[in-house]
């Protein structure tokens, strides 16, 4: 499947939660798949930290270019565009081609920086609700995401009730732990400390904080696997560790590479290091920790949720220590307790938060049939 | 009790596992309570990452300056020191009085930094073992240590088997996993790509790698507690937050302290720079790393232990997922493999890998009671 990016301009200010707005933005998007006649077929996928509006399908003359929910979504797979016509955004302030901090601020003529105002949850889902204004779309037949993805189409059927038929809501959670906000907050200080962070305003000091983001990125990696499939993958292997050499190899190096989880590590650090903003991680990683929907309702979740009326799917991954299973049973709980129609599956995968980009036979199996009864069911 | 620190010069070289070799160092100690004729009450406490020799009571005239493990050492507690004589000392490598890297090389004239030699659990037994000999002890009543300090109260029963009558190992680990590996990395990383830290001889610049030291304490801080007691002591409070003010009270920041927990870990990781040194951390970190009994066996934990006649005590706690239940049952399975006497207890505490360091009724009995036996059988 061929696809190709496409970018929509909004002249008109967005209000943003934090009493901001912002104006004269951009927003890039992909489709895949065909609208139907009565605009009843439409699927909206939310990214999380480190993904794009190139949810599936290569773009032209580049094989390797899947999409980061390639398993997912394309023709005859789980959310089929055979016969659902699919939306991927690209978040405000993230930077792959939506407007981010390394575009111009048209108020100041300047290089947002750090100055990109701080966006959240509800803020990207009521840009995308304006971005489906634009492309005639009233009503979702769905809306998905995995982890902070989640996080928005948990939101959208809370902000947009009558706009969403169905939320699917992987590896999620309904706000972050202390211990969550914790490595987002370690990850942060490794950025911002960074001397090449110039407080945000590295752009024109031609320099980028690679020092910072890929501490940050490390972290992230080590809260995205699980230990057990840490363990199968690199356990204690050495890096110098050859076949038939004895197993006790140590070159006693404080700095060097001494075991492969380490190189793994590095490799994932520096590569992130290559491409990622740094003032996208930090807005990214503060629209994780301030979403909080329980929170105007005095953490009465199911109180906070009764504004929801979609159908919902949950699917959380039992060795997920990031969003734990418990995490996704709460919103299940809160839903029930609203008497909705809930869907949810535990699925027992070794690979930790990751899994939810995995292909786990079970997992896209029960994707793909809650998307065909989607398919089946009348538009309300 | 008010004690005092000494020093014990070491002219002679010490042969470190590496092959390298350590000249003219010192090891800085203390002790407490009064060594019996026949020399057969003394136990040795090893400490782990962040500690030293300073086990318990206070200096002269410093009456906040409690060891670090005052609660379980002392007149009348668990380790009573008005029965047995109690032998803390700092480690090689570290920067608590012993030589480290800090202090000159006598080969070279200058500061060592970072060619200060890498050392393992096994060189610092080795180095401890010479510090008895000076001291006219020829075998330990016991031998005690948590954490990293475990790891070598375990070694002492493999190295020195006919010196050690009793190992008692707390929330310890026969090695690291890979997880555990991967933390320690990222914290080096952040120090060593500080741009203070200058290789590792950041001390002849004048300067200090702060910003690295901050970021991998902060890192060490998550690992040392559990996400429920985050939860209870932080949970999502905000630091702005005043009694009576709406909860909703978010700054809307990225580079501010929004949430108690942060302000937590910034203030913990910034007194920790104050006075931690950048390349013991490194040594002590790579030491943990390293440590791995099973190695030179085939990774047959059984057939490591094999060599360990003393008797034993294991302690974990329940929510210790840094060196959890799992991996001192390791070490208990290998022992009783060997038929070797092992007493075992899980503690049910909330406080995740730091409950070693805390005053729970459950675990300071059993100590107590573990000591009581010991103080009362014959010496062999």
């Amino acid at each position: 499947m061929i696809v190709s990016p496409q970018s929509m301009p909004f002249a008109e200010p967005l209000a943003l939660q934090s009493g901001a707005s912002i104006r004269g933005y951009s927003l890039a998007y992909e489709t895949s798949g065909t609208l139907n006649a009565d605009k009843s077929n439409a699927v909206l996928i939310c990214h999380a930290l480190n993904a794009s509006h190139h949810v599936a399908g290569v773009y032209e003359g580049q094989p390797d270019s899947e999409g980061w929910w390639d398993t997912m979504i394309g023709p005859g797979k789980p959310v089929d565009t055979d016969r659902f016509f699919v939306i991927g955004v690209n978040n405000l302030g993230s930077c792959f081609g939506s407007t981010g901090p390394m575009h111009v601020n048209p108020d100041t003529g300047k290089v947002y920086g750090a100055d990109f105002p701080v966006v959240t949850v509800e803020d990207w889902v009521n840009a995308q609700a304006r971005l489906l204004d634009r492309l005639g779309i009233q009503a979702l037949a769905a809306v998905m995401g995995g982890s902070l993805g989640g996080m928005q189409a948990m939101s959208w059927a809370l902000q947009y009730p009558q706009r969403v038929r169905h939320a699917v809501v992987v590896a999620s959670a309904p706000n972050l732990t202390a211990e969550n906000i914790a490595f987002n907050e370690v990850a942060r200080r490794a950025i911002v400390t960074d001397p090449d962070f110039h407080g945000g305003h590295f752009y024109e000091h031609g320099v980028i904080p690679k020092r910072g983001l890929r501490i940050a990125r490390m972290i992230g990696h080590i809260t995205y696997l699980s230990d057990d499939v840490m363990n199968e993958k690199f356990g204690r292997q050495l890096r110098g560790a050859v076949a038939g050499a004895a197993r006790e190899g140590y070159q006693y190096t404080t700095q060097d590479i001494e075991f492969q989880i380490e190189s793994y590590l590095r490799y994932q650090g520096g590569k992130f290091s290559d491409y990622f903003d740094a003032n996208t991680y930090l807005l990214i990683t503060r629209a994780l920790d301030y979403f909080d929907p329980a929170l105007r309702h005095n953490g009465n979740l199911a109180q906070a949720l009764a504004a929801a009326t979609a159908k919902f799917l949950l699917v959380s991954f039992t060795t997920d220590w990031r969003f734990a299973p418990r995490r996704s049973r709460e919103i299940v709980k809160a839903l029930l307790d609203n008497r909705r129609d809930v869907s949810y599956a535990e699925i027992d995968a070794p690979h930790g938060h990751d899994a939810f980009l995995l292909e786990d036979p079970r997992y896209i199996g029960l994707v793909r049939s809650y998307f065909d009864r989607i398919g089946k069911e009348a538009p309300r």
